[in-house]
């Protein structure tokens, strides 16, 4: 190996190293710190942030690269040290914009943020929540600011999530499938409407734990390797590629929100767990895109967990957990219950036909913020009128709308497409594996989720960060980021659930 | 304030995110992290290890010191940025000493052979260690190659844990201390032995968890700054004046040992709570050294946790706890059977009156290793007849003899004495505070702690580590460290208990 690839991959080790301790730091946070920890775990997050910037975008690492991307002009793009290189070049030249104050001042806005965003929504009062967020609001524009002007400037935020998407590009996937699927929610209202009663019953926490700790095993989460924690929001956070944790949460009045969210965590876990060990400590190691990162996710927790070939093997064990809260529900009940379709205010627990709505109204909340369109202070009647229109229902209280989401505290604006995005690749991955994989069906009918994984991990997990994810995307599938799989297995499945 | 204070407390607090920082990986290493993680998280603490010390002992810090201390030449020592300046500035002279490369290797030398002794311990198997422990000793010896030659080579070492002490000034108070312990011991077991077969019954684990927990919130252990984890060594961590945290375990053949050990590391914590909010982000935060450490953690485990006066308030509600077990044992039996004094093999859980034979043996150990006149591979047998020689018992095997503490495999050869150097500093306080307080026996006797707790705070805890040790015992008590008062409460406690 290049005496200057050797030079370079130390220092991204370092760096690498920095930024894990700052996802540890990060997890506890969220899972176990006391309240008053919580001025120093800004500084630590803050140093850290900082110390990793300047390392990343030193002149060492700029010279480096120069010289590196001479040595590797002729190599095959798929080659993975050429690809450490490209990867690293763009994510350094992003970074070399954005100054080392900046980042500082950035990690004690959001530490501080997501507290006031804890205690808001736990008081449901978007008051406390408010000035924090429009200092972060203002820090997204300081960011964008620090780039060359892009056709819209919100592009420059979803870059980031997303590399080489436009804000444009998602406009044109959205409003390509928003007539579609608002046909179909239409569709379903005029259907006889599906009993899911049972689903809210006093379900037990520790069963219902336990039953989601099988399933996460199952599919095949290697628990020498991650953990599962409790969290207010659950997630997924990677400090190796052998410590990939997820966390979880129990909501009582929601009681199975609790497995299909570790069901999601485990696709998110199970990709990060895939990448190549070599990655470890690179800029490569991780997912190609948060759209592609959610596709595993959306993937384990619908494509199979709320599939019928799946509860056809499970609900027998599930139902002998829960005999009272089940009595008399049979399989294709409780398959029809758990996708049914409802408007509802809290997109983690939406359901699959009507997820994507949360996602827009988001978006354009985004966008309209980034543009200055959109005052902070005009948040929570706007998100609530805007419900009214995509969904026909109003939340009650902040906590059921605004507030509801995480992301905006810890400053991460330009990252909601992707959920949507996620899903739409989980059914083009989805056709082609079934197309590979003739007989998955059967497999998962007797809860075997082997060949599904070793496909995963063969065609995606390993890439890691190599590829750009509409490249990955046309690599494996055929074809770019695109609605028409989402829409026939949509249209497929409700047909079936509601006899459409 | 100085421009210049100022420039150096701005790197001090960068200096100190690092090392906070570094002990957050380092509690979720023991509590939390999945085995998988072990390799990164080697290379995480050395990143982290490294780059503190690389910032800490730049040449800015060094000139900023230089400058500063001419600045406070003439200030009083007792002034906060006074002190500040000393105390930099011998951790700096120290520091820089050390190279960096150095401080990596260390991390993940310790790391590795923390899970190796973790293995070891669990199947009691030393050869799994003995390579790890080998290459620490090598790492140790390098270390005090660094330095200038001392009297003796483990002078350096113990200076790290207990600043200004040496090796000499320790045998002598050990060596005066030694014959009156073993007196005391002989005359102990020639008396009539105490019955305590009932403190090693079936106990609940979580009411034992919930008595210990109680007990720590009346000592005065802010939950909103901390809290208390599982670990398979108890300890107590710093990432903050305001999130200090303690770690617990539960052993089925020895129940009550949970709740001392929480007693013991909320001692700990309780100090790291007290030090000056000012002291935060900078090296004054902590305590003077480990064995002023050491007196706090001691004095609320035995000089309060084992007192008759405590029991006489608490016995009645343990006893509520566990009838079954404590059926027909009165609050004397019970005080007796706490105090009960027999030579066993583990430290941690050794009465008062052997504990120091355990530490004397370990100093030898220790000495040995460094001197090079004891090998590591000898080092099982060694134990083993030392044991015999000091206690006339012989351990069953490695996990009961020389696997059963942490602290070799982290790289902290040196600290041992310091644990029997703070019982002495506990009793020698303890005597000072029922001076100044009279009536704190009272107090106890009704599980009040607030003016106990008041007078550590004002005269211990807010110092933080602005005083050598030996020059704040001298200060508080008028002595420097002397193991007469120890003797004193010793004999006197024994005398009733044993009935001398």
């Amino acid at each position: 190996m290049s005496e200057k690839l050797n030079q370079l991959k130390e220092i991204l080790g370092e760096v690498a190293d920095l930024r894990n301790a700052g996802a540890v730091l990060g997890w506890d946070q969220q899972t176990y710190m006391p309240q008053g920890g919580s001025d120093a775990r800004g500084h630590q997050l803050g140093t850290l942030g900082k110390l990793a910037q300047i390392k990343f975008t030193s002149d060492e690492v700029g010279q480096l690269l120069e010289d590196l991307k001479t040595e590797f002009a002729g190599v095959d793009l798929a080659d993975d040290d050429a690809a450490l290189i490209r990867v690293t070049a763009r994510d350094y030249e992003k970074a070399k914009r954005v100054p080392p104050e900046f980042v500082v001042e950035s990690a004690i806005v959001t530490t501080k943020a997501f507290d006031a965003w804890m205690e808001a929504r736990q008081k449901s009062d978007f008051s406390i929540f408010r000035p924090h967020l429009e200092k972060v609001v203002e820090l997204t524009k300081r960011y964008v600011s620090f780039f060359p002007p892009a056709e819209h400037p919100y592009d420059t935020l979803l870059d980031d999530f997303e590399p080489g998407m436009k804000t444009a590009d998602v406009k044109v996937i959205f409003e390509n499938l928003r007539p579609k699927q608002v046909k179909l929610l239409q569709q379903i209202a005029a259907a006889k409407q599906v009993k899911d009663d049972f689903l809210y019953g006093k379900y037990n926490e520790k069963k219902m734990d336990a039953f989601s700790v099988g399933i996460a095993t199952q599919f095949g989460y290697d628990w020498t390797k991650g953990r599962q924690d409790r969290a207010p929001h659950p997630f997924c956070t990677t400090f190796s590629v052998n410590d990939v944790r997820i966390t979880t949460r129990f909501e009582k009045d929601n009681p199975t929100a609790m497995l299909f969210s570790t069901m999601h965590e485990t696709g998110h876990a199970l990709y990060e767990m895939g990448s190549k060990q070599e990655f470890d400590r690179t800029p490569l190691m991780g997912g190609a895109s948060l759209a592609v990162h959610e596709s595993q996710s959306r993937m384990w927790e619908n494509l199979v967990g709320r599939s019928f070939a799946f509860w056809e093997h499970f609900y027998p064990q599930f139902k002998k957990l829960f005999p009272a809260q089940l009595d008399g529900v049979g399989l294709k009940a409780f398959y029809k219950a758990i996708n049914k379709v409802e408007p509802s205010f809290i997109r983690v627990n939406a359901d699959e036909a009507t997820y994507n709505m949360h996602i827009m109204l988001r978006l354009e909340l985004e966008i309209g913020m980034v543009e200055g369109s959109i005052e902070v202070k005009d948040l929570p009647e706007i998100w609530n009128a805007k419900m009214n229109d995509y969904l026909g229902i109003t939340p009650a209280n902040d906590a059921q709308g605004v507030l509801q989401d995480m992301h905006w505290s810890g400053g991460a604006i330009g990252y909601f497409s992707t959920y949507a995005l996620g899903n739409i690749v989980s059914a083009q991955l989805w056709e082609k594996i079934n197309k590979d994989l003739p007989h998955l069906d059967d497999e998962i009918r007797k809860g075997k989720f082997d060949s599904l994984l070793g496909w995963l991990r063969t065609n995606l997990h390993v890439h890691g960060r190599k590829f750009d994810p509409q490249d990955l995307v046309q690599k494996i599938t055929g074809s770019k980021i695109d609605s028409a799989a989402y829409v026939r297995y949509l249209t497929k499945k409700y047909s079936e659930v509601y006899g459409l």
